[in-house]
């Protein structure tokens, strides 16, 4: 299937090392430009204080199916991990809606490249989306 | 972009009419059937107890900017919904973990209908993924 961008994330990271590597870790504002034909998908949106946001990491090339995350010495199954370079490179973030103004989202914690083409927005809503989490595996002791 | 499935789930949910609107209202069982190829990509995922999973809504056919989601009576803009008719038709669950046998995982809480393509899975990491909400919009007191 074929994957349109529907907008840009623009932020402070122009450089890939300088991209905090998940937003919790990351208090930057950016902002998220829909491109003007979906602008009215928007409407309603400013009552959400968070959003899901999906995205193409657009720098990524090619991938492995075990990698050697960031956050670990130790190769993980690409699956187990977040890294950017999947067999379909598409990103998700939890960022907090500060404002919108028209077609232009200023959301706070974003972690991608400036530049990244951005492919869903959805409300994040605790029911659907929190779960209390008992095992976060190789990850426990390390976020 | 192209996106290329990755796997196959299979959920007891043969008829749309049938598939629980979010995975928190759904407690059965359901398959995930990763491609051999992409089998040693899982490694380490059984350490996590929920996982993050990305699918094609693939019976979707088009779009409305504006929509009638099944909770509400109003009509709301399409981003601030998780219909399944979007620009780009990608579906997000967050789902338990089960059980792990080679390359099928079995997880609770499916909300999709059999057959639904798979194109990506990630762990499910409270520090990344969870947020303290503060407003959910016209969701509110609904869900």
């Amino acid at each position: 299937m074929m994957i349109t961008p529907i907008g840009v994330i623009h932020t402070p990271y122009t450089a890939l090392e300088k991209v905090p590597i998940q937003p919790c870790y990351s208090s930057g504002v950016g902002e998220i430009e829909l491109f003007k034909e979906y602008e009215e998908g928007l409407r309603d949106l400013e009552g959400f204080s968070h959003i899901v946001i999906l995205y193409l990491f657009h720098k990524s090339e090619g991938y492995s199916l075990t990698v050697k995350p960031f956050l670990d010495s130790d190769e993980h199954g690409l699956f187990a991990t977040r890294h950017s370079n999947r067999p379909n490179p598409i990103g998700m973030s939890v960022v907090r809606l500060v404002e919108r103004k028209g077609r232009v989202l200023q959301v706070q914690g974003v972690d991608v490249l400036d530049g990244t083409p951005l492919i869903d927005i959805k409300p994040y809503v605790p029911s659907f989306d929190h779960r209390d989490v008992v095992r976060i595996g190789w990850l426990e002791g390390k976020v």
